[in-house]
């Protein structure tokens, strides 16, 4: 009877352990393939640490090692920083002013420059070969396994009747939300980032983005 | 011996109950005092879905009910917003371009407008009375339990050669990284929240900050 008491009480314990074991398993890590598309993984909603540890663990990271990022962690960032999270009515995950969503989010990686499509979650090329350098100033922009680009794409705001710099400050406001939370987001699974407000001067013409109808509104680097 | 291992079994499942009961425990709710000062209690880091159901949960929200929030609630929208999560080098839970830290914080309450002071945590009254209606626009501004507006302090880009819409784009996307803190913040722990960009011509007045030496960058209305 003691055996069997004692025993169940072992069980109790590992049942309880398991229920952390489970929680804390370690997930999925599935390489990305660099083609002309990557279709990423849906978001895994399980991942991460509360939103208060996140927003302690937050702070602006300039160190990278060259690891790259797994599909199922490029998924998560991509989705926090201009994913859909309501599909009903294509909602992102961070707000924009008055709703015109200007900011087209490109990511570069050492393989080429993809622009993010939310709806389909997935990046589709638009150049191949490291470009890495064009995103941003600082030497370490270069050994981080992801840069964002957030381009403003003025068009959104053609029926409004403002001044340019308030347009440039609309959306520089919106690409900032966007970088916050892939901060906070990388913040609260174990990831590096840094917003940072500098490109090459000709990003733009890397990107394949000509006339002025573009802006260059902000940038994150990404990594581990 | 099958009683016991039954009786047993029961302990397990709420052994397992109770971890996940002690996890979901009602959090603490302690009414906010609104004096000349409001010492508000240490950011409580358990608090909080993940990070991915916080930004599955982001979302603008305009519609409010009266119902105010308590300290720790409080403690944290003003912490996600502009507190200190290294004490050790005064660094905040949002980045600053350049590291210059131009935003000042203000609380907009029925009950008075509040300065937040980081370092030690807490709100000082800077004017009794019912402003809410300066703190934006929209009707839902004077309903919302807390509306925060965010004001650039130029001085800080004293010693910068930059022309001045520079220093401003810069200010806002200071602001709009604070306001998706405590939009994610919100989303994560239960509350709603909306970034806004306007707030009535004379909030700076107001507040009592004269002079053109400041901005008026961003607001967000916090509510239940």
């Amino acid at each position: 009877m003691k055996k069997l008491f004692y025993a169940l009480c072992a069980l109790t314990m590992v049942g309880c352990c398991c229920n952390t074991t489970t929680e804390e398993a370690p997930l999925a890590s599935t390489p990305v393939v660099h083609g002309e598309e990557i279709q990423l993984p849906a978001p895994d909603l399980s991942r991460g640490v509360n939103i208060s540890q996140a927003l302690q663990n937050r702070q602006s990271w300039r160190e990278y090692s060259a690891e790259v990022l797994s599909a199922e962690e490029l998924s998560g960032v991509m989705w926090a920083a201009a994913g859909i999270n309501r599909p009903e009515k294509g909602y992102l995950t961070a707000p924009s002013a008055l709703a015109l969503y200007p900011i087209r989010t490109y990511a570069f990686f050492r393989e080429g420059i993809y622009r993010y499509e939310a709806k389909e979650h997935k990046l589709v090329r638009v150049k191949e070969g490291n470009f890495m350098a064009k995103a941003g100033v600082q030497p370490f922009v270069e050994t981080a396994a992801l840069n964002l680009v957030f381009v403003a794409d003025l068009a959104a705001y053609a029926d409004k009747p403002f001044p340019k710099e308030k347009i440039l400050y609309l959306c520089g406001q919106d690409a900032a939300g966007y970088a916050e939370n892939v901060n906070l987001y990388t913040a609260g699974t174990g990831l590096k980032s840094i917003t940072r407000g500098s490109a090459a001067a000709d990003v733009l013409e890397t990107i394949g983005l000509e006339g002025d109808g573009y802006f260059f509104a902000l940038a994150v680097s990404v990594g581990k």
